[in-house]
């Protein structure tokens, strides 16, 4: 088996949006502040994934556009690295992407709005989710810890859930989602069969990481992080989690600088000198 | 000052429907299974209080007939006596009425229920009341205690209540319902000032007893049974507890059958057999 059969695996099923995609790569190979990533390196790790040069170069201006990256030439070179602004959100992300397991407080409070006019409702609604709140009904909200000492006019019961109905379950994850999650453990369970027993390119070893973070990031980040006990039985969540912790600790962590010895010595160091 | 002053003040303020002042009458003097009141002292009580002969006659007939008081016959003189199912309702509003304070649970339970139609709804909405439990909420409510095994598929949440806002308090003890609390805690207080620092006289005791009581359970009756926090700061609900106690406490619990001996030994034995 090779690393080209995993990485073929992987990249076939994911649906790449090329700036999505290298979100995704800084976000696993060059988060640390003061990182960057050759424009060469960062071409051969997405070249490796089969995404053409054309749309590589429409995605980086687009992410230098917004603020996410930014970049720097030495020589014929150009170095991207993240912006302040793009590593924070990062940041936020990786905790819940890189996560051993699902948060497991051991508290959580329940508020409850009163009656309130369709306009307060809506602009509530909103404070509630963005502060990272689970909606149980209209004007009910679930959220870890304890209740915040200003519940703003609402009531607020702290304590536990004890039963977690049918219906909250499939609300927090949809059947498409739940479909979704047990395709991709498949396709991990694939891509690892497909890995080679001995030593792997760190060109490939980064691809090969890249789409694993990449396919289990889009996933992780379309419903809120809860407890297993909130999703259906049979979900294929832990699963996937559990296959996606040992793949990337299998695949080690290459350094940048690795990978561009790696492309120099190949020869490769001409072809991507464009981007 | 005289007992008789102290009823006048107590009777003035009541909204006497004579039949529910007959059920406080046997709820508070012979709730006692196998316990009754003769006609003469049931009439002696209502017309010390200012119920006249023939509304006392309807009041009686009406209970018969919903089953709720039993009769029977001795010589001249009817018997009544609460049937089983009058004691049992009479037993269940006993405890709040009575209670030395209201209830303090640690642990409390929330049951949200999820999307369902129209008429689901309302026999939802039926079935939590009959149980108990106050509505926070279209479809939210809290109920004392641990949540019941089986949640009827509703989340179901348990703790403590750790804000309540004042929509809710409100909604728990609207306005007229804490002006109608206030009013009878100033009953009270000049009803208890109005009591002769001597002995009363079995009757009179029973008489201001019922009167007591009545004002009583018509307010406790007409909210959900919650701690004091549940309500809107400066209610007059605990002061109003306090005093009801303090006066059944002075007044005690006149015996049947001292009335009747006090009724005969004033020669009253005569007019009231007609009931």
């Amino acid at each position: 088996m090779s690393a080209e059969a995993a990485i073929s695996a992987l990249a076939q099923d994911a649906e790449l949006r090329t700036w999505s995609l290298i979100v995704t790569i800084f976000g696993d190979l060059a988060r640390a502040p003061g990182a960057e990533i050759p424009g060469p390196v960062l071409s051969a790790i997405t070249a490796r994934i089969g995404i053409k040069p054309e749309a590589m170069r429409v995605a980086l201006h687009r992410l230098r556009k917004d603020d996410w990256l930014a970049s720097r030439r030495e020589g014929r070179v150009s170095h991207y690295g993240l912006t302040d602004a793009g590593r924070a959100e990062s940041e936020r992300a990786t905790a819940r992407i890189y996560a051993a397991g699902p948060p497991n407080p051991s508290r959580w409070h329940l508020l409850l709005a009163g009656p309130m006019d369709p306009a307060a409702r809506l602009e509530r609604e909103g404070v509630q989710a963005a502060a990272g709140y689970l909606c149980l009904a209209p004007g009910a909200w679930l959220g870890p810890g304890p209740a915040p000492a200003d519940a703003d006019g609402m009531f607020a019961f702290e304590g536990e859930p004890v039963h977690l109905p049918e219906w909250l379950r499939d609300e927090i994850m949809p059947p498409e989602l739940a479909a979704a999650y047990r395709d991709f453990a498949e396709t991990l369970a694939g891509a690892a069969k497909a890995l080679p027993c001995g030593e792997i390119a760190a060109l490939d070893r980064a691809a090969l990481r890249v789409l694993v973070v990449h396919g289990w990031r889009r996933l992780v980040l379309r419903h809120p992080d809860l407890p297993d006990v909130f999703f259906p039985e049979n979900w294929a969540g832990p699963r996937a989690r559990a296959q996606v912790l040992r793949l990337l600790d299998r695949l080690g962590q290459p350094a940048i600088e690795s990978i561009g010895a790696e492309i120099r010595s190949a020869r490769l160091d001409e072809a991507p000198s464009r981007s």
